[in-house]
Order: C-alpha cells, then sequence, then structure tokens
C-alpha cells in the first residue's frame, strides 16, 4: 500500500514513524525540505516532495496533518487516486468536514480522524511514535462513508498503537473535544495568565501547577482557529465549567466545609474510574 | 542528631526514605503498628513507636508529617527536648503558626516548612524519596527564628534533594500557595465535576485533560481544612482566575482571534520561563 504524509511535522513526523515496519511503502509531502531530507535520512520515508503532485495521485492512503484551512486548500489543489482514502488529524469536524466533503471527489473516500495525541512542541524533530502509543483515536463518520472504509481506518490506527478506536458523528465528536480538550486548554491559559507575578512564580510551584499549566505554551495560529470554529460547543463547556467553579466558591465564602467535601468525594471518584 | 518522623504516610514515609545514608539517627511516631515495623523492616528508621513521649524528648529535630489540626494536638501533648528544632509540612501558614507558636516552649525552635511535593495517593506504601527531587521547598520564617536555625534547616532540605530553597513570611506563603497550589486543585475539581457525562469520557481524552485533572482525585479532609483556612487569599486567586477566564469567553464570542493569540502568546511565554 502507498500511503503518503502531507506535512511532517510533530504529529505527521509521528504517523512516518509509527508506520515504519508495517510494509507500507510511506512517502512525505511538505514544503520544508530539510525535514523531507531527514525523513528520508532516519528511514521514515521512501522518498520525500515538495510538491506533492505526482505522489498523491498514486497513493492508496493520504494522511493530511496539516492545519484546518491548509488541509481544505490541499484537498482542493490536488488530484487524488480513484478508489483512494483520505484522511486528516484536524481537531474539529462538523465546521471543517461540511468544507471538505465539498472538494473531495466522489472516487475518493475521506474518512476524518482524531488522533488525541499531541505534543507541546511543533515541527519533526518532536515528532515520536510514542505519542500514539495507548492514545485514543476518534473516527468521524459521515453520510458517504463506507462501512468498509471505516473498519479499515480503525485497523490501520489500531497497529499504529493506538489502544482505544471509537467511531462517532462529527456533532458529538465536537461536544465531547469541547470538554476533554478545548476547554483545559482554555483553563490552563487563564491560570497562566491569572498570575499577579508579586512573586518569582516558578520557585513556588509543585507537580499541580506544572501540569494544569504545561498546555499553557500553545499554538496560538492553530488553537485560535479551533476554538473560533467550534465556540458554541466550547462556550457551553466553559459555562458548566465556570458552574462547579462557582459552586466551590460559594462553597468556600460560606465556610460550607460539607459540601466542599461532597464535592472533592465526586470529583476522587470521577478521577479514579476516568480510564478503567 | 537524633530525627524523629511523625506521621509516617506519604510525605512522612518520603522523610524518613529521603534521610537514608545521611547520618542521622532516625525514629519514627505512627499510630499505626504495621507502617512503624515495615519502615523498621525497610531499612529507613531504627525503631518505631505509637506512644512518642519518650523518643520525642530525646530529639533534636523532629518532622511532624500530620493533618494540620492533628499537628496542634501532638505539640500540645508532648515535651520536646530543649534547644531542639520542630519542624512541619502543613500547606498553609499564617492561620497555622499564630495557634503552633503558642504552644511550644520557648526553649524549643519552631521552624516550619512547606515542601512542595506531594501525591495523589495516601499512605506510607506510596512514599518515596523521588517526591523531593528537584522540587522546591518553602521555609516560612517568623520572629522567633533565629537566623542559624534557618540556614540549618535551608542545609537540611537542600541534602534531602530540593532544588530551591526559599525563604518567606507566612503571609506571602499563604498569598502564593493559593495560587499555585490551592487553586490547581479548585480547577481540576471543577473541570472533572462539570463532565456532562454524555459520552464514555475516558475514551475520548488525550494527555492534557490527564494532566489538568490528576489531582481532581483529592484528600477531601485534608484540602477542605487547608481551602477554609486560607479563604481570603484563595476566594482572591479564583477570582483573578476567573477575570482571565472572562477575557478568553468574551474574545470567544466575538470572534476576535486578535485578542485570542495575544492571550495565547502572552500564556505561552510565561509558562517558557517558568522554571528558567
Amino acid at each position: 500500500m502507498i500511503i503518503t504524509v502531507v506535512g511532517l511535522g510533530v504529529i505527521g513526523g509521528s504517523y512516518v514513524q509509527a508506520l515504519k515496519g508495517l510494509g507500507h511503502d510511506v512517502y512525505g509531502v511538505d514544503t520544508n525540505e530539510k525535514t523531507l531530507k531527514q525523513a528520508k535520512q532516519d528511514g521514515y520515508i521512501i522518498d520525500g516532495f515538495v510538491d506533492g503532485h505526482e505522489i498523491i495521485s498514486q497513493s492508496d492512503l493520504t494522511i493530511i496533518c496539516l492545519y484546518p484551512s491548509l488541509v481544505l486548500d490541499f484537498i482542493a489543489r490536488h488530484h487524488f487516486k480513484k478508489g483512494s482514502i483520505i484522511t486528516d488529524v484536524v481537531g474539529i469536524k462538523s465546521y471543517f468536514l461540511e468544507k471538505a466533503l465539498k472538494l473531495v471527489d466522489n472516487d475518493v473516500e475521506y474518512v476524518s480522524g482524531h488522533p488525541m495525541a499531541g505534543r507541546e512542541k511543533k515541527g519533526y524533530e518532536y515528532a515520536s511514535r510514542e505519542v500514539f502509543k495507548n492514545a485514543n483515536y476518534i473516527i468521524i463518520e459521515h453520510q458517504k462513508n463506507k462501512k468498509e472504509s471505516i473498519e479499515f481506518m480503525s485497523q490501520f490506527v489500531s497497529q499504529l498503537g493506538f489502544k482505544s478506536v471509537k467511531i462517532m458523528s462529527p456533532y458529538d465528536h465536537d461536544e465531547i473535544i469541547s470538554y476533554t480538550s478545548q476547554l483545559p486548554h482554555m483553563i490552563a491559559v487563564a491560570l497562566m495568565n491569572s498570575d499577579s507575578q508579586r512573586f518569582e512564580t516558578g520557585k513556588y510551584i509543585g507537580d499541580s501547577f506544572r501540569d494544569l499549566t504545561r498546555i499553557a505554551n500553545i499554538n496560538a495560529d492553530l488553537w485560535s482557529e479551533l476554538f473560533l470554529n467550534n465556540k458554541e460547543y466550547l462556550l457551553e463547556s466553559m459555562r458548566l465549567f465556570e458552574e462547579q467553579f462557582d459552586q466551590l466558591k460559594d462553597a468556600l465564602m460560606n465556610d460550607n466545609d460539607e459540601k466542599l467535601k461532597i464535592m472533592f468525594d465526586e470529583s476522587s471518584r470521577r478521577r479514579e474510574k476516568l480510564e478503567k
């Protein structure tokens, strides 16, 4: 099977790494020639192309690892092999799929995906197949998908190391992701920026602060695009969070020891069963 | 030097482990005989006592690793060696020190401390000297402290593995800790409890959600005591956080891409320089 990964950044680079040894012919497309050269030298791709037109027209599977708006641009400007599958790693789906499906030819199938794995750092040098190990993957099913294509993708990503593969609609995806991924990023940014800066903060932190702010180091262009195009769900998740936060504040203000403990027991119970 | 660690839970247990090999005579006091037996068998303590009266009266340094209210109780009910030092690991200081200092005899010195290290789990079996490695330690100085005692404590904890030792007033401590430790715990609880539970959440999370909710598994008794006795500072930290959170929400509602990016760049800049 000829597989081409488009965009050898931290995610695309991890894909080519994870694909090694699985028996496919893997190629890379990137605007950066140095990255292509490195990936080829590392033995992860057979060859790399700045202009992907030729290799894309021969690929059985094209994995596009670009920012959402660039994915659309890439699809519009390339001709894909008849009967081939295109997939992506875009973090939001309803808004995006509507646009993408209009661009994809009828003889090509678009199977949208979301690997719930990533790093704070950008670029090929931070790529690692390890980020997929035991991570969650979501396949986003739409009306034009064939059952066997969904099945193929499910098996394919399992081989890359993902532990759980779930299939859902774009709407459900965007709802759950607004809570499990987008809300945590908003919280981390707000926490980091709410520092009064009266002290040399780094000297007074433990692992809890480190953990909660790691993703405050955020790719501004990518995430503002993701947030703004999912704002209804995200605003609702933010509202639900604030509701809980306000309850904690009220309990604190009213010295309501009992209420605090009930909420702490609830969060402990939920956290413990989270990945069971 | 005779050192007695009172309370061999996750923190006290880590102390006796970290003390191994430093040349002191280390004893343990705990209400649980099994724990004492285990610590002795592990080679971390010379002997263990359920009733600590005799060993405490001979100790040069007593490290009390109990809940805040139990520390006060322990000090009131024991006689400490003349010229010896008592220290603690209590997470809030203004309220606590006021009470503790009234109980301590004039010929004994109380040097309050805060190791910024911990685990979500309770108990001796989760203790590990590793938690102190490269962690931050805060010494809380009060009017009765001698310069040489502060210096002793500073060198002592450095030997246990702490990377940074800072000395500050109880008030400054409680202010910074309300931000770096208490606020993150409140946020984690609110995030965990704001789950709509429409989906099997654990299958749709990445490391960001894992990191932000780890401390939502929280010791309810301990933390409600810590929060309620530091509520002025904590409420102010919560207010500052909400201010930032609301700014993000507004920018989102108004499709203010530019504002979002400015806030993301700011949080990224702050996070990057955090521990430099």
